[in-house]
């Protein structure tokens, strides 16, 4: 399999919630220059992004949309659920177990993990809080191996070394903190302050470059 | 000015992290090894970015943390508060509110707003929800330029047009889908998707090359 880079894949999902528009629509076959329109990005850029889910789109016909779809939810891993936990049941877990746009790309989070006693047995949007104790049980009964972190900074790496003790191989953190992680464990950042830090920039160098 | 690269700008607030982080700890120099061994980057590289903020380093003594820490902030424009509105008063747009992270960037979400009639009056971690009505005035008192978008995908496109016509110039948008603006407006969208497939696929990338 050729390594897809990094901007490559993440254009992925952008093309993904455009197709699934068309498709709403009634659409059933899509060129490069219509989603490339939609995104403002280049055609040839879309049928490069494509390929590497191994679909190539036919001349003047364009893609088949829902050969096109299936195809980058199988590339990602979204067309069978994949099973998570949740460490951090506070404000920002809390919305993220009532996250709606999980189940769509069949992310199932199917346990929230805490370490303030008052949590357990709580039911958040359907999911059980536990006491940390109950990881390892939790994480083999369903076969996980993927986390989602929203714990507080100064959890965060003891909760990180406890869950690659039981095995989990995929972090997603969104703890305002790095974490450290042994090389077979992959580990995404969600940083909010990055976001915010572009956001503050771009705004002050469009500024500069309007005419009053 | 020198335009900042993006990959740059995203890792300033990475390094802010860590230069709070050993300004706690009773530090007062830091080199640019510090900072890289923290991040596994090359110090070369944080040199480099560090230029874009104004603030060279001295041979062999390494950076004031206190003069770094405040050119990053400064640099970004985290040294002044800014004021901004939240649109969408949902279990994200509840959790964004709840977000003590922006505090400490000195970002203050002064309103909320939303189409609910039911949740108007509503005071959410101390933020008052208001009817969309009331935007203009509300953008025109506190001067506000910023606003941080949490609706459903059904209703960004308007919400944006209406944040558009009372002068916002800057969008946070957290909605699953993209918006249209015109030239003058900055959009920094956050997309958990994206996040998600990244994950997905480097924990399957990761796999292939593991010996088992």
């Amino acid at each position: 399999m050729n390594r897809i880079p990094l901007p490559s894949l993440r254009r992925l999902p952008r093309y993904l919630n455009v197709l699934e528009n068309l498709q709403r629509q009634g659409r059933t076959t899509v060129s490069a220059t219509d989603v490339a329109d939609e995104l403002d990005l280049k055609p040839i850029q879309i049928r490069k992004d494509m390929a590497f889910t191994g679909i190539v789109g036919k001349p003047k016909v364009g893609y088949d949309i829902n050969e096109l779809i299936d195809a980058i939810r199988t590339f990602i891993g979204w067309h069978d659920v994949t099973p998570c936990v949740l460490v951090g049941s506070g404000s920002l877990g809390t919305a993220l177990l009532g996250y709606e746009g999980f189940a769509k790309r069949n992310l199932k989070i199917v346990a929230a993990f805490d370490i303030d006693s008052e949590r357990y047995g709580r039911i958040i949007y359907g999911t059980p809080v536990f006491s940390m104790d109950k990881l390892a049980e939790v994480i083999e009964r369903d076969n996980i191996s993927m986390a989602i972190i929203t714990v507080p900074t100064h959890a965060a790496q003891d909760v990180t070394n406890s869950l690659i003790a039981v095995g989990i191989a995929g972090i997603w953190n969104f703890s305002p903190t790095e974490i450290q992680v042994p090389p077979h464990v992959v580990v995404k950042r969600e940083n909010l302050s990055e976001g915010l830090a572009v956001l503050f920039v771009k705004m002050r160098e469009r500024q500069f470059r309007s005419p009053d």
